[in-house]
């Protein structure tokens, strides 16, 4: 997995749940990608527009695939810096880059990568975003 | 909380996943509900019907309350008996008691009970369960 | 379950994860307990001292008994307030109580109890609260 | 992500629980990596040796990377096979790939792959699989 990791353009923060370790004594690894969604949803917020109200109009952004790399363990009730940005936009597919960091002295967790169609909430058929997403998002015309 | 605990009617199993560990080497507490509803689910089928249709009939049995006593830590591979009886039942309510064993050596790990109102899928307004469903629960009449 | 319950002592907050929905629309109800030991943490800190700490010391803050009463369901991306108080606490036992209420509005979501025992990392065996937490915790001496 | 997928060695089944639904009526895309750990476990214990027990040996499987494509949604009660083999296998390194497919007809929901280290469970160094486990896990000499 190759990542030309563009700037991140947002930054979200979790601290780390005991119920998000495992025997290990460190972070169950599926647990980061509930980071990464709610790293998504944070930036939906800070672009201008709730990710609730999305679905309310009818649109759900589906994960059709993710990637991690997990390069340090991350341990309970350490702060974790998610940077997220766009990698590719258009009005049918977005994907996503991550960037995973402790916070205390900023050494790198983790790299991941997801895959997201829109898709009509009540029938999950692959649908257009509407128009007035397009802007927030930088949706390429054409 | 003092358990008058009826004879178990039904037995389910579950083996501990890795996941559900926490940094102390044990299951973490708030998977035993996980469990229970396991068991539940379990339990409907055993009595002849699907869990999954109820809801799609309309009906859910959302959790009003839940209680558990952890006696004892289960660990990581473990396979986990959840012994499941019906406490009380009426056409509005419902209450489960659990007994949770280790299947090895029947070690008890926990005793549970859980109360529960029928609700309307659509509004969650509570409804009068189904009749159809009323001998499987044993409701009592009146 | 009768909650006689004191004067929350500390609130801490949670935002709804998409993770922590069900089908049914709502926060599925084990999430709450996960929240609680949030609220447990955060309330260590807030005393004074790091529960992470606690456990390098060699004490872990087990839980024997957990009880929740679940009033109104809680959505995705809701803001929760979770005020936690000591309701009883030596140096060998600690119950506290636990008000959660939805930020946007105060409306009441759950009211929840747990007790806990102190234990010995190393062996799980039910030891006393070293001295310098007593103060934090308010043990009655004797 | 390309697939050049080796036959399945193993078969491994979960039902899916309420809780690992979310309210998009669907499986939330986190907990496919928990079935394929699930999986692993499994297929250790298939090719005769406990996972638990390798733990207790020092060693663990630690996991440095996780991709999966999302097919098709998976829904509550649906019963999942999780058909899994190795796709590479030194005394350093593991990947797995994964096919998941839903039990009543076949229909395909997911394919996967993971890589691991083999980590000295006291440090997190990585280490050679001991030779017990060489046989079990195909290890390719030299």
């Amino acid at each position: 997995m190759r990542y030309t990791f563009l700037m991140s353009e947002f930054e979200s923060r979790v601290r780390v749940r005991y119920a998000e370790t495992d025997q290990m004594g460190v972070v169950y690894h599926a647990n980061y990608l509930i980071w990464m969604d709610i790293a998504r949803v944070e930036f939906c917020r800070h672009l201008g527009f709730e990710y609730r109200e999305m679905e309310e109009d009818g649109v759900v952004i589906a994960v059709v695939e993710a990637r991690c790399r997990y390069l340090y363990p991350a341990r309970f009730d350490d702060e974790i810096v998610i940077g997220i940005g766009v990698a590719e936009s258009t009005a049918k597919t977005l994907r996503f880059q991550y960037d995973l960091r402790r916070a205390q002295d900023g050494h790198k967790i983790a790299r991941a990568e997801t895959m997201h169609l829109y898709l009509s909430r009540t029938d999950f058929r692959p649908i257009r975003l509407p128009e007035k997403y397009h802007s927030g998002f930088r949706v390429s015309s054409g």
